[in-house]
C-alpha cells in the first residue's frame, strides 16, 4: 500500500485514461455520475453521502461538485478532478440543485455535448460509508441535467460502465485485496465465538466490531465497515442462501452449524466471504459434506484463469457436488463479481453464463450445500484472474472445527 | 407492546382506512410502491432487500409481491396484504420481472386502472436491514409498471407519501418509541467509553455491538442495527454538524469534546439521537457551552405541541443561543421529521419553515454549538407531538460527565 501521498501524485491514471479511450470510442463527450461507487472508480473520491457528481469528459479535466463540508477529505482522494464545492445542509446553504446546475454549466465551459452518458439504470448500489440512508438520482436531478444541457443526449452507461469495473486495475486489486484482508478479522473473531452457548446476533456484533476497530488505519484505510449475519443451528444454516438472513438470539447448541455471510467495505472496496464451524464436535455427516463444499470450492478456485468460460466454473463446482447427489442442494450461483460493491453484476458464474473471466476480474467462489433438518454449508472467497491463473484475496483457512 | 399474534391480528388499520379515503380522495385507482420503508408503511412488511412490491388498491385487497425465500418472515408480518410470491436468487429463477409482471396483472384483476401512484420523484431512502446495497427502482421497473398498465396515468405520490407518513398514529408510535428506547442502550455505552485513551472508531463499534446484541429482541425487535459516528476532540467536533462524520483511531485526551450521532432501526423504525460528553474534567467553557445548548434544547422541546408553527421551535431555540452571541455557531436546522427513515423531510425544524407541528408528528430537536479550536456540542432527542404537548421518547439524561 502506498502512502496517501503517492496515491493523490499518482492517482489511477490507467483507469482514467481507458475511459478517455472509450469516451472516445463511443463519441461521448462525457459522463455524468452519481452513485457513490461510480464517482470512486472514476475520480478516486468516495463520497460520504450521495450528493457529489462527477463530470468526466471526454476531453480536458473532470469536475467534481461536492458539498463544502467535504473539502477535507476530497482533496486528500481526488486523482486529477478538480473539485468544485457548494454549499450543503446548512441553514444558509440555497436550495442544493441551484448551485449543481450552475456547476455543471460551469464543469462544461460552454462546449456544446451532445452525448453525455449517465446511471439510466442503475438497479442496486453500494450504501456510501456509515449512512443510514441513501441519496438516489432522482427525477430532479436527471430534470437539472436535461435543463442544463438541453441539446445534449442522455444516454444510459450503466451497463458498459459494469463491463468497465469488472477488469481491475492493479490500482483497484491493492484496495480490494486490502478489503480482503480485513474482513479475515471478522473471520478469525468468528471461529472463536462460534460455540455454544453464544447466539447469531452475538457473534455476527462482535465480528463487525472487531472489523471496524481492528481494521480501521490498517494500510491507511479511514472508513470501514461490515455486514455480518450469522445463522445458527439446522433450521436457520437449512436456509442460509437466502439475499439477507436475520441474525437471531437462538442460543448454539453443541454440535450446531454456525454460518457467517460477510460483506466488508475499506474505503469503498468491498470483500465478501463466508465461512461456517461446527460448535464443538463435529459429526460424521457434517465432515462429509463439509469436505465435499471444499473441495467444490477447491476445484472452482483451481479451474479460474484468464479466458475460461464462467460457465465452466460454475460446473466445476456443481459437478463435484452433483456427483455426491446434491444437486438439488445447491441451488444458487458459484459466483459474482466483487470489488466497487459486494456484489457486481459481471462476471457471474453460473450455468449458462455468457461471460468469459479475463485477467483482472475480481470474482466470488461459493459453492454450498443446504439440506433442511441437517443445515447448510458454504464456503467463499474472492478471488483475482491473474495472467495465467488466479490469486485468493486475503487467504483465511478453513476449518470445520 | 403487543404480542407478536396481536399485531398480525389487528395490524395498523387505522392507517390503511386513512389511506384508502386518500386514494378515493385524490381519484387514485392505487397505489404501486417497492423502497421498503414504504412497504412497510402501507403492509407491515419490512422487506429485507428491495425486490418486494406493494399493490394497495383503493377497492379491494393490497397484494405484496414478495421473494419466495421471505416468505415465512413476511407471512408474521403482513397485515392485510395478500402475499403472491415469486423466485428469487437461486440458479432456477426465471428472469425476476416476469414474475413480477405476471403478478401485477394479478394483482388488478383485469381491473382497468387509471390512475396509479408510484414512487416517481424519490431522492433519499433509508437502508433496508443489514443491507450493504440498495436496490433501486429503475427505468426496467417503470418500463414493467408501463407495459403492465398502458392506459394508466402513473403518477407521482411521494410528496403526498411524504405528508401522510408525518403524522403517525398509535400503531406507528409505539415501535418508534422502541427504536428510542433500544437507542438508550447505545447511549448509556458511550457514557462509559467516552473516556482519555479510547478512539472514536472504538467507542462507535461498541455502542453498536450494544445496540445489535441488547436490543434485539427487545420488545419483540428482531431486526435491530444502529450507525453511530463518534467525534473526539476540538477539531473532529468542531465539524460535527456534517451529514456524515468519519469516526476515527485518535485516541482522546483529558479534557476532550466527545459527540455521539446515532442513528437506530428497529424493525424499520427509526430513532435519531445525540449526546456529547467531556473525557474527564470539563472545563469552565464546556460547562458554559453546554448549559447554553441544553437550555436551547430545553427551551425548544418544551415548546413543541400541535398547531405551532415548526418555525417557532427552530426560533426557540436559535434566540437562546444568539443571545449568547452564539447564532453563528449553529449553523443547521433545529430538528427534522424521524420514523420511518433516521431523516424525513416533514415536519422541518428551520427558519422560514413552512410546516406547522400536528398531532402525532415525531421530529428531532436537535441544537448545536461549533466553536474551531474549541469544538461542537449537540444535544438531540426525539419528539412526539401530542394532544396538547409534547413526549421525549426514549427519555434519557443529559450529561457533560
Amino acid at each position: 500500500m502506498k502512502s496517501a501521498e503517492d496515491m493523490i501524485e499518482t492517482g489511477n491514471s490507467a483507469r482514467t485514461g481507458d475511459t478517455r479511450q472509450r469516451l472516445t470510442d463511443m463519441k461521448l463527450d462525457a459522463l455524468i455520475l452519481t452513485i457513490p461507487e461510480n464517482v470512486l472508480f472514476l475520480s478516486g473520491f468516495w463520497p460520504m453521502i450521495g450528493a457529489s457528481i462527477l463530470v468526466f469528459p471526454a476531453n480536458g479535466n473532470p469536475v467534481c461538485i461536492i458539498p463544502g463540508c467535504y473539502e477535507e477529505e476530497s482533496r486528500q482522494e481526488l486523482w486529477e478532478a478538480v473539485p468544485e464545492y457548494y454549499s450543503y445542509g446548512l441553514t444558509s446553504s440555497p436550495e442544493p440543485f441551484a448551485a449543481v446546475s450552475r456547476l455543471l454549466k460551469k464543469a462544461a465551459g460552454g462546449r456544446q455535448w451532445k452525448r453525455i452518458g449517465i446511471e439510466g439504470s442503475l438497479r442496486s448500489a453500494a450504501v456510501s460509508w456509515n449512512s443510514a440512508e441513501f441519496i438516489l438520482p432522482d427525477k430532479q436531478y436527471t430534470g437539472v441535467l436535461e435543463e442544463v444541457f438541453p441539446c445534449a443526449e442522455l444516454i444510459d452507461i450503466v451497463p458498459h460502465l459494469s463491463r468497465w469495473k469488472a477488469r481491475k486495475n492493479d490500482w483497484e486489486i491493492e484496495r480490494i485485496r486490502r478489503a480482503s484482508e480485513i474482513s479475515c478479522l471478522g473471520l478469525d473473531t468468528f471461529e472463536r465465538l462460534a460455540v455454544p452457548g453464544r447466539t447469531g446476533v452475538e457473534i455476527a456484533a462482535e465480528v463487525e466490531k472487531r472489523i471496524m476497530i481492528d481494521g480501521t488505519g490498517l494500510d491507511g484505510a479511514k472508513r470501514v465497515r461490515a455486514y455480518a449475519q450469522v445463522a445458527t443451528g439446522p433450521v436457520e444454516t437449512a436456509i442460509a442462501y437466502r439475499p439477507n438472513e436475520i441474525s437471531t438470539t437462538r442460543r448454539i447448541e453443541e454440535g450446531d452449524l454456525v454460518l457467517l455471510e460477510l460483506g466488508v467495505t475499506a474505503e469503498g472496496y468491498w470483500a465478501d466471504r463466508t465461512r461456517v464451524r461446527t460448535a464443538g464436535k463435529p459429526s460424521e455427516q457434517q465432515l462429509d459434506i463439509f469436505a465435499l463444499v471444499l473441495e467444490a470450492q477447491t476445484a472452482a478456485i483451481r479451474a479460474v484463469g484468464p479466458g475460461v468460460p464462467a460457465g465452466a466454473i460454475d460446473d466445476t463446482a456443481r459437478s463435484v457436488i452433483a456427483k455426491e447427489g446434491y444437486a438439488g442442494e445447491f441451488p444458487h450461483i458459484t459466483g459474482h463479481g466483487v470489488g466497487f460493491s459486494y456484489h457486481e453484476p459481471l462476471p457471474v458464474l453460473r450455468p449458462d453464463s455468457p461471460d468469459t473471466l479475463e485477467k483482472g476480474m475480481v470474482h466470488s467462489v461459493e459453492p454450498g450445500i443446504y439440506i433442511p433438518s441437517f443445515g447448510g454449508m458454504r464456503l467463499e472467497d474472492d478471488i483475482l484472474v491473474t495472467d495465467n491463473g488466479y490469486e485468493i484475496l486475503g487467504p483465511y483457512k478453513k476449518e470445520l472445527a
